[in-house]
């Protein structure tokens, strides 16, 4: 049976079908009734799903995370396309195509780890040559980063998102640096690596993506540094001390990569490499979000979205 | 005889040679005394120059924009290098040799006419193409592209600042664009050659670059959309109607491309590529500006340029 | 049968009477039930109507725009009034009233238009009576001037409220700038003509006003400026030059009005007609808006109105 | 002999005549020299004075405020006119013709002074009235009100500003409440009576005028309630009770005037009137000061003046 | 019978206890049906009952302020705690134990108001002294002191608070001032005495706190000095003239104890015990309404606090 | 001979006597004469020299740190008292009171030192204890903390500065902690100690205090995690794990204390504890900078200080 991506799901549709109930949330309404809100993702997109007259019974019968067979109907709420769900039922992952709900197939994932295995390997300054290779040797760093997302909402919120954007960022830096030639483009490449690695400890990856203890206590920039000088004492530890100046440069741009105080930076970027970082990461992230909120928005006017409070404005979906 | 460029002479040299006069200015000190202030050019930097017990008789004897020859010596007052001139005397445009004077001599002003020629002729949206060709086939146009500034200080603030910026960032354009596939990269590169035209009014490049009456009062951003309105009722003129929503986008690129209503923008970016054009154009103005910071900071302290109020902070400079 | 103009319906109130559907949604609630919501309105303003338990049969019976009969009762519901209908029906545009739906009845209309044309034929600078004539002579700008709201909340939001607004400015304009010898009047009076015609594109005023895609890409201010130079050179077709600084001032008048950057100004006002066209339409438009909030508010402690987060404040409702 | 006005003087010219000595400072140069910097005034202006090699005698043999007559050289320093003395004498003040050196001749204060009393009396709102006459009373109030100043730089600098402003402002009101029918025209005008009364204690008018401890530590704005709070326990105390609402807004009047938090106004405007108040004294207040900008102003380039911090732009200077 | 405070309920427990009914409203749901909603409170919390199927009698039969008893079960709806009150009956006070219910129980008034007697009795200072003597005798104003709240939201909101914040506030002076020899602790005492009591009259007590007319008008800065103001003329007519310095100084404690223009304060701190007092304040301000914040949350993810508008942030709940 | 503290020097006096050469700069006028420009320090502050007509060979003559003796002459200059130097010469450090130039005498340092141990060692959390005696048993990181400046300006920006803030602190912490049961006072005098101890490596306190290319880089706020994260390793080393939760604990104190974003903050204060650090640190800081604003004022005018754009307001100097 041929299943629907969310994506391709539209108003008044009978649904019959697979997706992973990403989370779930028992409510109770203001007279007192149970009901059930459903998250539910499939590689595509996610949807929100509303199964009334719900109780424990139902609640505890599958977990976040699991696959689920839903029977319900699709309809447009609030300008948003949601699903009434009149059955969940738990599935068994053997039952399910996997790489319908993996945003990253395994061939999408070896490809953008072969890109960064060659973008790190290829670098001819030799002591960030180490240091790439540290971190590419560090087999939980590397499975954690596999599966990392770069946000809990916005731009890449989802499992590989983080690697997606820091080897598309790296390819940005590759592409942009040699256009300025007083750009060290291998410092601006390691520190597009550099820059979000510190997500791995903020956000927590099972189920959704949520923010560790640690992620809002401490923050992905020091937590990044922390990494960093984690690596750099492996390295030392095999090597010859790593050059206290490119230190503090690869520091500086993990420090300053948010690019103002008031979005978290606690310094403002001094160096080319740290001011063209910050700026490759806002455009990458930027186009990104945007694209999302184009493709996830329901608003019936054609020509437009629904005003977004996140961006300050609506967008303009183009016709043809 | 060698000339020393202004970009290298060091503190406490004695100086003989050609200049620029690109500014002057008849002063009177706080005791009644009177001095003429300098700005000398050439195609390295400028240099500030102080004619002390000067008189209206040598203040008439050279004009703006002239060539002069002075004889003095270098020094660092409040951390900037300045001459004190002893002498100075008007030159025969013919006794300088062009190229130490501009910054684009005709190979470069060529190439970089050739670059945008080609980026515009190579169009696929046969719209686009026309209309590049109407501005690329206005004389008057092209005459003053190639001398305009981009600025009056800051990025790209030279006689032909402006055409560089303006194919550096198509260039940029044609580089970022493809890597997004849901972004129209024609229209991307066409924005970028749009967004600044209107400098070419708002700022006039006679002797050093001033800001017109016109400029002042209307600004670039107006100026640039009644330039392209101007150009499409030409395209019109000879061909079909211009498609209304092309034309809509191509003048929301120009009006929102300052990105933020803070920096002087009518309307935000809400296209993706009124957004991308936004982020480059930014990306290369600051580095832009930033190289131009450091490459003219004079602090002895070797690491760290002065602090630049402008930007709000020290930049380091690197020991390589 | 006499109608209660909605301005004066109360709580818990049976309405059987005409109204204008302004606008009407079909909706479906959580539990997957439909829903009209209408927004009725007449002269007097407008008022939510609830039809529950509806369908498309019903929701196609009339248009956005129809007069509509409705059967309902009254209620406050979160702070506001609104009625729960249980009938509409299409009627008739003959058997309805048109005075009581029209804030402009034909009277008021001609009356702003003839002080339009009074004060704009008034001006001794023949330049300027020129242009007013043009802009008076185009019955098709004209036409839609009558009708044209002035913004889609807020201030003068109804058809006709620009033509109110803009004659209630010019005529402050001649109010108070004889008070300030600096200024100059005839200058300032055609600056309030001038300011906001560019709404007329900006916004539709078919059924509700909404914003048009050339409004919300380029805007209202850059589409002035652009309605401006057409007319001029409709102007210089049939008589000379016009001079080349009073444009300037006018564009000027236009691009400034909004006073301040973060209000998407492109250029903040430098000329003494500029500063007060911005300061008299700020304090008009300022007037008008915080008099609907106090007239529109139902907020039962009888002193103040409700919180309004769009002004930041609670309005003082004199006892008198 | 013809004394020339301050405002008429040009660069280079040789002066013999009486100034007022508005302010002197004795001061040291680096290298512990001793000059004297004088404020030089009349009716028509200001002037920097620079009297090089001067020694206490020469300073303590006049005080600020005398007049004395100078001799000396004008020049431009830095864009604005100065003059360096070299000769000051004390003179006697019935050497002088008054009219030249007070803005406010007797005839202009007794203008301003009955349109005052007029106004006031004119009210129809008997506690209103009342209250004027309780001012009007009182002598020292009155002659006090008569040489305040409204600022000690921007706008109304000048002893008898307060007056003018305070008048300008009911004739404003005056004339733009009726406009506003929702508007309680009596009110504005008291408002604008009351608003800046406050400056009375907070500035010092003896010589230049000056900020108080008073005007420091407590403000206008507080002020100007306790002396409202004041004047109407006199008029409780051989009237019947001011009514308590009544009261509460001229206090509201006075706590808004300033409209914004960040511009130091305790409460927002609430009411119509104050809304209005507000805005019409920004309006007098931006008009009077840019005038002043534009007036002042020695730049050399025709124009525009120079670029004024205070205002963050330069205004346009027609050219008639 | 055994009464569960508020703060110990826990969701889905059946209630049959005593609450005061602090506030209640009567509203209409979208499809026309009534019902109230409540807002409980006891000495621990306040919580919101929602009473379906109501109509007017059952919302006449109790007052304000009355105390209920209430039949009903909890539950969490939008994480919160609300209960479905299905029975509610007016209570005779006298079958309330009061100490369940109030704050302050009268041995707490007790010791907060000697306290503040030997707070104030002890300062060494005589004007000082004379001053909080006034006060303290003043019969009307203790009584309504001891009732007083310090605001209508966030910290300190109930009757008693503001004697609450006052005294902690002076203790926290009385701590702190000894620290730094160049503060005048006294004056800093006085200062905290003095900073909030505008409050009585800006808050309305009756019932929930409310913002009176004056409050909202004036605001409890201006209401603050003009209370000082009243009791320095009782003081003084009784004793000698109270000292003008010492006066500026209280009264500019009062005035700028919000430390910053956009918080509604008039004047920046200009003396250290101004500085110190806005301090202090903030400091224990803060800390008792984030303290609110986290007890009052009932958010299930245990280590975090729901993200709350008002402090822009979640707060860590610590396991301990 | 009796020595004069500079902070007891007045205008137009001869000075003849020993101070410490704290920073010096040989300058170009702009004539091109070369003179010197002195920081001379003592124990009561600095003082501005100016030594005319000198030449490299007496500007090699000493250097930096060295103790000098001078010849010259006090002067007001532009508000600020300096120092006409006409003599300088090097001493010998056996020459000098070392008590008049140290603001720290050994009894001073040796005080605060024990106050630290004292305040560590009396912590009952053995963690932070063992975490405690570790910094306190770090020779080298004691001997730097003796001698470290808390800034470069504003306050405690001289030698030992930061040990007097950080014990300043701590002493608040353990007084103003306990009046608030919720808070966890040994957290927060621990953070207290913790939270500039970055400035250690962030300022280099050679000669004048100056940033570190470090400092610039990374700053203090993410050194100081780096510091503790380093003494973490050593306490794990000797002990058990450090409990993950508190060391989460520690670093947000680090990390938040700057409280805002807009100051540098990498993350907002979530715990009573970081609140309360943020703004007991700020109150420190603000008391001590107004407190020097106001000390070393120079101004005439009796009660206020020159306004001072740091802190954007004058302030009031107490008479008596």
């Amino acid at each position: 049976m041929i299943r629907t991506p969310i994506s391709e799901l539209a108003d008044g549709q009978t649904v019959e079908q697979s997706f992973r109930a990403a989370d779930k949330q028992l409510r109770v309404n203001r007279q007192g009734g149970k009901y059930i809100i459903l998250k539910l993702a499939d590689r595509s997109g996610t949807l929100s799903g509303m199964l009334w007259n719900a109780d424990e019974r139902v609640f505890d019968s599958f977990d976040r995370g699991d696959y689920v067979f839903c029977i319900g109907r699709t309809q447009i709420h609030n300008g948003a396309l949601q699903m009434i769900v009149t059955e969940v039922q738990r599935m068994d992952p053997a039952e399910v195509e996997r790489s319908e709900f993996e945003r990253f197939d395994a061939d999408e994932s070896q490809r953008l780890r072969s890109q960064l295995v060659e973008l790190l390997g290829g670098l001819n300054n030799v002591h960030l040559r180490q240091l790439g290779e540290a971190f590419l040797g560090d087999d939980e760093f590397m499975s954690r980063l596999i599966v990392g997302a770069a946000a809990v909402t916005n731009h890449h919120a989802y499992p590989g998102g983080l690697l997606r954007h820091t080897v598309d960022l790296m390819e940005l830096a590759q592409l942009v640096g040699p256009r300025y030639p007083q750009i060290d483009t291998e410092l601006l490449i390691f520190g597009a690596f550099l820059h979000d690695l510190g997500k791995l400890e903020e956000l927590s990856c099972e189920g959704e993506a949520s923010y560790t203890d640690r992620g809002q206590l401490v923050g992905h920039i020091v937590i990044g540094v922390q990494m960093l000088d984690e690596k750099i004492r492996t390295v030392e530890s095999a090597n010859e001390a790593f050059p206290v100046e490119l230190r503090l440069q690869l520091e500086h741009l993990i420090v300053s990569h948010h690019g103002h105080y008031e979005f978290g930076s606690p310094k403002l970027p001094v160096t080319l490499e740290a001011l063209t970082l910050h700026h490759l990461d806002n455009l990458d992230a930027k186009i990104e979000s945007y694209t999302t909120v184009i493709e996830s928005d329901v608003a019936a006017d054609g020509n437009w979205t629904n005003y977004n409070p996140a961006i300050g404005r609506k967008l303009w979906k183009k016709r043809d």
